[in-house]
């Protein structure tokens, strides 16, 4: 498959008036071609087949929409090598991590597929008819989740496969019904078109109206914001940085209809140190934390920000051990250079806070765009007073926060904003006080974690990526696992509709055979 | 029980600086007692409250927070008489149907209770830990819906008892775990402080926190917007005006933290009348319109407030009997002066609008704030250029279309707002057409009913009053109905966490019995 540059409207490859390059973060090199920037004629042409392509799209059959999932997972396995090659020039991520961003890209798009056939995320719901119950006869009331409508994805810069233009929020909306328009990200905009092409060819074998999806490559807020505002969208996802977020956050808000905007934010990850698990192996678990930490230079949403323990001589083995691992860990490769520009300038001005001491610094990257790793401390009091330390610097950065004694741990955990995942480290001696801090944590985020590191996310039905505001934007939802197909959904009910007219998951004879609720009662089919 | 006029924060009385009266609307005279106008400090003192609360109503047992609701409903009906004399004083509805809300109050709070029961709210979802899978270990993950917090609920005029104090927003928020802050309706304050009186007394006998529950009276938009502004809510359900629901949803987003808002706010509700029914049984149908049209005076938000159907003899004929009916129909009370204002005013906007045919008016009332029931009728031109023709006005007024043919039926649904219902009067022979246009209805409404009218809404598991913006704030819920509860819910995920550690119903031994999705597949307990 070859990279033209164009921007991918429904069928057709179109050409815009500026262009713009991708740059290898390894080398600081250009790399071609040159990428035509959509404008917002663009933009109107991808939303009106996008709204014309939705009812077709959205009334296909269940198992002719998964197949569909299915076969654009086979179109980006067909991309071979290629797609790996250039994901690693434009994202500075290695071969190894990219391949199995491949195999999760591919795994979302078949377990949607599999959900879409299983069939409750529709939530069927008949309450049948009551005609002789007195005072008044009860109608026959049927009830389906039915998609929004077309969705505009933004991609990630630390995903290039999987949260990107086949990622988890395009995979879950197709899932749904719903035709997508991606925006481009700039930071890996060949890896983009591939994978754009990839969805176009799945689109057309399976003979699909052309405006189920489009691709729109650019550097500009503008091109963001002419995307969100358009009448014909009906939805948002996006994973990014807070100001991104709230930007296209408030754009939908002032919309003469607004419309929900599902933006992945930021989050430090609350790590609590128990007190028994640092007596009892505080070194190991200082080694975990730089491993956990330095992953992927830190580029993880759920990178474990923040350590909050107790004050004391175990504290201090667990620093101790985690400031000798970071000593030895290389600097890894960012993503960009925007990206490594603001890590190191997050990073500075922690080192120059004056209630923030500099627990350990990594070695300084031998190539450009390497992030430098950095443990800080402070104390409690400091942390609670400067609300500046309890953001994220996104990247390989993290800060521990010694308090005095439990009490204050909570008040530590009370003062927190939304996080996406909070973790506890502790023994069985622990386990009292976890069971009361577990309950704080839960209440400021979307994920509680035992014993691990907030790093891994597994792809599944059980799986929260979301939390309180501002870790998203909407904390009732999640971006990864089967459950984030619900964004893309509103219930309708039809009452004393005739089987003909009705949605076939509600007809009488159930043809997709669909668990359905029944005045009440959950009924196999 | 007595009504005293006072705020009632948690278990305490409090008074304040100002007071206001109710007035009956039937006789334009001002009602006793004097009511004490909420005050910021009342407002901070309830949320204080509430947030204290919260954690232990949340994790209450579910049976104990069932029994809570129905105990509510024992209140309710203990008030006897008392309660539907001061309702028909306050707001000029009659007892029976007075009687009947009542009853449907009750009802809502009963099957919360069987639904906190059930448990299948909490959407408990378990994928079990794979120790061994390669190349990565799968761990225990487990997810279940927790409560928001604490939730501000703004009662509606039109249900001084089903959609206020105790009404469906108060009963999912409670069902689901949150603490309750009303901002009582000033039209009915003694209505509303009894129902509260009956809470208060439901949430002593449970013995829960106090601040499980307050009710702020008062007059002002200052009041609303001080109370969807404190920190400590984290969901507001509000039904009423297109006016006052996007106030808080502005005041809502523009918070640090902003947080959800269930608005239900205007609809007109479009009736589609096909070409057979309209031949077959025009003047029958005309006759029913006007039945729903003008019950309540016409203060529903589901009332029918346009018709789009065929121009000719058959809609003339529809019409006729229409009119015929409408002049037999005595005028309705309404609920207070200002909305009687408001409706005269639309009304007589619509009577001046130079597009715009008068069809029928009802008989003048004989006593104060009464509606004079209107029929209005213009072509599918006028109604399509003008966009006034197709806002809601509160009350009996209604506006007939008359398009020249089924694709000018299509332009005008295709050009309306997000609605709450949309209804189909068809016969056999229209089935074909019917098929065609419910499809638009649906992807514009919340609930699409057949040969039957809108104004009845059943409280049950498949019910959805809800739909696109601008008939609520968030499309993707219902205020009626079981589905409700989920709006005052958000996932949260456990991983890797010991039984005693986790909520009740993510533990092996699933004490509550609940159904649970395990590996993907729904297993009873």
């Amino acid at each position: 498959m070859q990279i033209t540059g164009a921007i991918l409207v429904g069928a057709n490859d179109r050409t815009g008036g500026s262009t713009f390059q991708a740059v290898d973060p390894a080398s600081g090199e250009t790399l071609s071609p040159a990428f035509h920037e959509a404008s917002p004629t663009d933009v109107d042409a991808a939303c009106a087949l996008a709204a014309e392509a939705f009812p077709t799209f959205r009334d296909l059959a269940l198992d002719v929409r998964a197949a569909f999932l299915e076969s654009i997972a086979e179109e980006i396995a067909a991309l071979g090598d290629d797609l790996i090659v250039r994901a690693m020039a434009e994202s500075g991520l290695p071969r190894a991590r990219l391949e199995g961003e491949r195999g999760r890209t591919m795994g979302q798009l078949k377990l949607f597929a599999s959900v879409l056939r299983e069939g409750s995320w529709m939530d069927v719901t008949i309450d049948p008819a009551m005609p002789d119950r007195a005072p008044l006869p009860r109608p026959d009331l049927r009830r389906l989740n039915v998609a929004l409508g077309p969705v505009a994805v933004f991609g990630a810069s630390n995903f290039p496969l999987a949260f990107s233009v086949a990622g988890g929020d395009t995979a879950s909306a197709l899932a749904a019904g719903c035709p997508v328009v991606v925006k481009g990200h700039p930071a890996h905009p060949g890896t983009g078109e591939l994978v754009a092409r990839a969805v176009r060819a799945a689109v057309a074998k399976a003979g699909l109206p052309a405006g189920v999806f489009s691709y729109l490559p650019g550097t500009t807020n503008e091109l963001g914001g002419a995307l969100v505002a358009d009448a014909r969208i009906k939805a948002v996802g996006f994973t990014g940085s807070r100001g991104g977020g709230l930007a296209l956050v408030k754009i939908a808000s002032e919309r003469p209809e607004p419309i929900p905007v599902y933006a992945e934010m930021s989050s430090v990850n609350p790590v609590v140190l128990f007190p028994a698990a640092a007596r009892n192996r505080g070194a190991a678990l200082g080694e975990a934390y730089v491993a956990s930490l330095t992953q992927g230079a830190g580029q993880f949403c759920t990178n474990p920000g923040l350590v909050i323990a107790l004050e004391g001589s175990d504290l201090a083995a667990f620093e101790a051990s985690a400031a000798a691992a970071m000593g030895k860990t290389p600097a890894g490769q960012m993503l960009t250079p925007a990206i490594h520009g603001l890590y190191s300038k997050g990073v500075d001005a922690l080192a120059a806070h004056a209630a923030v001491e500099t627990v350990a610094r990594g070695p300084v990257g031998e190539g450009v765009n390497q992030a430098q790793g950095a443990i800080f401390a402070a104390s409690a009091d400091a942390f609670a007073s400067d609300p500046v330390l309890g953001h994220e610097v996104f990247g390989s950065s993290s800060i521990v926060v010694r308090a005095r004694d439990m009490d204050e741990v909570k008040r530590i955990i009370r003062g927190l904003e939304g996080q996406l995942t909070a973790t506890v480290l502790f023994d069985e001696e622990d386990e009292e006080l976890v069971a009361e801090i577990v309950p704080l944590l839960a209440e400021r985020s979307g994920r509680v974690l035992g014993n691990g590191w907030p790093t891994g996310v597994e792809v599944s039905h059980a799986m929260v990526h979301g939390g309180p505001f501002p870790a998203t934007s909407d904390g009732r939802t999640t971006s990864v696992g089967t459950l984030a197909i619900a964004r893309f959904l509103r219930p309708v009910c039809y009452q004393n509709l005739p089987d003909r007219v009705l949605p076939p998951a509600l007809r009488s004879d159930n043809p997709y055979g669909v668990a359905r609720r029944v005045d009440g009662t959950m009924t196999q089919a």
